[in-house]
């Protein structure tokens, strides 16, 4: 058997979604820019997209800029947000768990002579409101804040945040990075004051290489990639039709019955807990019931470096992740493991289990019982 | 007969280069950041692009930036470039005729407190060298010189070009914006004295959402996307597999049989320069012969609006292109077609006609024809 749980990595693009992609590829291949009949076919296909993700958010669609993936959706909100107010205001709010593509555009803008405040979290992974009131100041432009942790599947409390952000200034851009969240919770940019919200596509069954930046109506950012002036300028760059139109397939089936899906992911989820927590010298980090997301599970073997489980793993065809598959090659102890005080001996002993709708409890039941025969082996082992 | 003749805007995608999407987005879906067999197997579809791409160039592997496309890969050069060397120098020297996602970026930097010097050109849109020359200075960092140019199809002497830049000063970063020419010509960075080549997927029968940045190993520029730090911290993001995989079958299709491909076009172009010349009112820009491009065609019809003719085409089926596609919902008056003094008169009045190895002579022949009915009748509406 196969169980693929490492879809906070990336996932398989639904058949539908490959459908449109493969159609926009070889039929209907126009330049959404060009002003003939191929041209208009395109620009239609884009449309449809947009309206479909808009509808997702009850957002207006002109709010939707797409993007080559979350990656740069992070850094066009982060740095084109920043930037766009640099006048105004240079003092930026993040978290001490952000993803790599939050983090270094906050770093790079610290380098560019904005002070940054790192909010710490709480042993479950959730952000100190009374520190984000602490931190907010006349000089804040720009507070960004993920909405589920990629590593630890903590939920911040993002609409509460937003809250407490525009009840200082609503001048302040609150930005959520949704891209472990979009698809598994109801997000209402609106009403939860978020001006930036961004979303990757290869996360929820769509293609890599899409994207989309929510940027509310009222809220300005610098575009980052300049050129023909594409997407009222905010993106510049041929449309990529294909990817678009596969993200707002994607985007579509996750919101079609919605409920059922989350209430598979959680059961999943609980029984890949409950199996989990019942074995010797393991640790759940971060959320352990329904107060975290449906999908993400973090868990610590004693004794054993996440490298040599992953691999053994591999064997028996289940794919897992070791800390944030998102920045491999970097041997650096996860930020956020280290922010929710795992032990020091835990960080590099610390697997990440990801889940979709399409796993099955047969994946989950036969992950459990090749655990429970390696572990006690693969601990023997373990270093004193 | 259906005849697209708008190549230059975008292209549709080869059966080979489709198949290989669709492998890497259903099976083949790994992260290649993660450590697992699924990992690795993606990770190796974007080693084999990068060799393939790299062979076409003779350079090394490494020295290959995957991006989301030209428009990125022009950002990054133009950007990344100059924001690097920052400190040592701030002049730039561009064209006249660039393509707006190196103008844009260009005026962005201008912005910015760089000094910008932008190059006349020939009638037939050639760079004039000893203008060049008479640029370059101290201060100079970074020259963007385009390849081919994609409304007229110029040819600019960019070897020529580079080492006369490098012979000023060869810290100076030479940036070729090959997006039209990549995949028509040989070109070799290192011999050629280019630090940075930009090429597009999807003009090339690649898939939309892909391109690179050749970035010779020697040439310092600043990465714009950050976050994870995949390719070598050089533009962050999950690598998109199937666009990268896609773009590696399409380079290597287009450099196989290259000699032939390229004979092709010249023919068709040909072909296509002959029967434009026999008709009254119409005035050929640019290149009329083998000096420039093999698959770009400008053509003006005197008092025939450009849109006007490009719907009449395009109830025949026949697809082209007014001004610059990659543009469109920018009614101003072209810049290579001003600088190339191309009467006012005819600036809106102006179409592009670019080819594919796929077209055919009978294609040719059937526009031809068509344009022979056309023209007369919609002249006679001309605007006196």
């Amino acid at each position: 058997m196969e169980a693929y749980l490492d879809n906070s990595a990336t996932t398989f693009v639904l058949p539908e979604v490959k459908d449109i992609c493969v159609r926009t590829m070889t039929m209907d291949f126009g330049n959404p820019s060009s002003l003939h009949k191929k041209g208009m076919e395109a620009e239609q296909y884009v449309r449809v997209a947009r309206e479909t993700i808009a509808g997702t958010l009850k957002v207006d669609p002109k709010e939707i800029t797409f993007t080559s993936g979350g990656t740069e959706s992070n850094n066009l909100a982060l740095i084109g947000g920043a930037m766009a107010h640099r006048r105004t205001g240079k003092h930026i709010i993040t978290t001490q768990i952000e993803h790599s593509s939050v983090a270094n555009p906050v770093k790079f803008l610290e380098k560019e002579g904005f002070r940054v405040t790192y909010l710490p979290v709480s042993p479950e992974g959730v952000v100190d409101r009374q520190a984000l009131l602490d931190a907010l100041d006349e000089d804040t432009s720009l507070v960004s804040i993920m909405q589920v942790n990629n590593e630890i599947g903590a939920l911040e409390p993002v609409a509460e945040l937003g809250r407490l952000v525009h009840e200082k200034n609503p001048d302040i851009l609150f930005h959520v990075d949704a891209i472990q969240s979009y698809g598994k919770f109801i997000i209402r940019p609106r009403r939860e004051n978020i001006d930036l919200l961004s979303v990757s596509g290869h996360k929820i069954h769509g293609p890599k290489g899409s994207g989309f930046l929510y940027v509310r109506s009222s809220a300005r950012i610098l575009p980052q990639i300049l050129g023909g002036g594409q997407q009222q300028g905010m993106r510049s760059g041929t449309e990529n039709v294909p990817a678009i139109a596969g993200l707002g397939v994607a985007a579509g089936a996750m919101y079609q019955n919605y409920e059922e899906h989350v209430e598979k992911l959680f059961s999943l989820r609980e029984r890949l807990v409950a199996g989990l927590s019942g074995m010797e010298g393991v640790t759940i980090n971060g959320p352990k019931g329904r107060e975290g997301a449906p999908h993400i599970v973090s868990a610590s073997f004693e004794g054993i470096r996440a490298e040599v489980l992953l691999h053994a793993l591999e064997e028996r065809e289940i794919y897992v992740s070791s800390g944030s598959a998102c920045s491999s090659n970097h041997p650096v102890y996860s930020a956020t493991l280290t922010a929710i005080g795992v032990r020091k001996d835990l960080l590099d002993c610390t697997v990440r289990f990801s889940l979709s709708i399409f796993n099955t409890e047969a994946q989950i039941d036969y992950t459990l019982d090749v655990l429970n025969e390696l572990v006690p082996k693969l601990s023997r082992y373990r270093r004193r």
